[in-house]
């Protein structure tokens, strides 16, 4: 693992994907490596794009990338977008679209599959993130699709979170209910040329002015065509705007720090079912059936389950 | 709390509405009152119903609800979908279609709304389905949105669990790829009278024969019109059928003692950041502090946290 770690912070990619395989698969060795590579995680600048399948968050990422490379900045993406070409899940045209990023070396793009109900994913993409970072990474772009919990614990790992939206898109509102306002620092209205922009980005900014009195930060709305690479400088003058918000200004920091907070009982949550998965599986087992037999409540299974994780 | 079990246990609709409401502030005395009535919860049968905004869901569950009526069983409904009726945020016809069940005594609605990204929605849900349960709920239908973390949560503390689809729905390979096929145990394909039903259904069979190797249990596609009532009682049939697999097979039985595993974990889970955020909170304010400032990797500092709370 020492090794491993020193080859990571060199810059070698095969290094680094050999250390995201380990952390990934949670291999011998996966926690030494992160708590040894973490001091030299922080200089990277997370950013993280979620939105619905189809609206076209790979190609904004493939866009990004660009310009990111064009500045001569490395960077990496995570992506846990089942429908990502990222993850191998779309169709060819896309795929073929990302090409020159994938054989770019300074450009290093790792997907993880979904995992299933355990969850687990968010901490692995948060890992192998971290791996990336140390690698070198001078930024990480975390791709993810949908709302759920997994989808917010990665955008809350990011230290700015884009939503995309598209146009006419019927269930923006019902997202924007399902809690993306409260993850958005920066909204990209992609497919901006299409009809019903107007209207989505009006529908938009009223939800925002509803919700604005609770945050200190309104996120703006950023107009893209993400195919002709349109709005992409606008869309990243506005992360960096929120990355600026976030490190200068009183409230911005106050943000910050209730972010590491969450990340905090994220790490703690997925720590404690790895534990009891890894560790006390059998004892798991035997409580398990204690509930099914219904000798056992879940209440005190869990008790003395959490009892057994510190002994 | 004594006074308050026994009142629900008795079937007094203001006790449930009570210690609901305690339950999902997690107000003095919830716990004592979750193990107390634990034992009188088991008989009860829940459902879980997801999909898509706009799939249809609540019609859905109105329907069901007025079938299990006409048999004349006791029924209860957790909605946590935002957009859903039953949780007071959908359009007005819907919501008239539902008045009919919001005034008869026999069925009890409670809805929850989201918690933003800390998660213990899921947790809140299935412990007020426990209170209608104990308050003699023969079936309790629990209806969320979506295939993210929370979701999955319910789902599969539901013993059966439905997911509703509907024709020509862009994205229902996508959600099948990001884990739906692993929680659905009946398939309802909604608004079966439009154009491309007979796509979905085949586009659904096809993706269910890839994964039937692994699974012992097939889901069956039910088509329903749940606007004219249509397809309920084939609906239902089917969710009998899987609850009679599940009681009567090895392999069934098996398949539930693996939720009951999952949702022990998923307590587990809610119970550490629970104690974390209401029993360590400075704590964790401290140790957020030194992650941010690099003092502390949160490696170490979830290690710290969970040995706190054990102490």
């Amino acid at each position: 693992v020492q090794d491993l770690v020193a080859r990571v912070l060199k810059g070698e990619v095969r290094a680094a994907a050999r250390a995201c395989r380990l952390v990934d698969d949670r291999g011998p060795g996966f926690r030494a490596l992160l708590k040894e590579i973490y001091p030299n995680t922080r200089a990277a600048f997370w950013i993280g794009i979620t939105g619905s399948p189809g609206a076209g968050k790979s190609t904004l990422v493939a866009a990004m990338v660009k310009h990111f490379r064009a500045a001569g900045k490395r960077v990496a993406v995570v992506a846990i977008d089942p429908s990502s070409p990222f993850s191998g899940g779309a169709i060819l045209g896309d795929r073929v679209r990302m090409q020159q990023h994938f054989e770019d070396p300074e450009v290093f793009i790792r997907s993880l599959a979904t995992r299933g109900a355990l969850g687990g994913l968010s901490r692995s993409a948060v890992d192998v993130a971290r791996v990336l970072s140390a690698w070198g990474a001078e930024v990480v772009l975390l791709e993810t699709v949908g709302v759920g919990q997994d989808e917010f614990d990665v955008v809350f790992a990011a230290e700015t979170s884009v939503v995309v939206l598209t146009p006419g898109m019927g269930d923006s509102v019902q997202a924007m209910k399902a809690g993306i306002l409260e993850c958005a620092d920066v909204f990209a209205l992609n497919k901006a040329d299409l009809a019903g922009a107007d209207r989505t980005a009006a529908d938009l900014e009223q939800a925002l002015a509803l919700g604005g009195a609770l945050n200190a930060w309104v996120p703006a709305i950023v107009r893209c065509v993400a195919t002709q690479n349109q709005g992409i400088d606008a869309l990243l003058a506005q992360i960096e705007q929120h990355r600026i918000w976030q490190l200068s200004s009183a409230v911005g920091r106050q943000a910050r720090s209730e972010r590491v907070k969450r990340n905090l009982l994220t790490h703690l949550r997925h720590e404690v079912v790895e534990r009891a998965l890894l560790q006390h599986a059998e004892f798991l087992s035997v409580l398990a059936s204690a509930v099914e037999a219904g000798i056992l409540d879940p209440y005190n299974a869990s008790e003395r389950l959490l009892a057994t994780l510190l002994e």
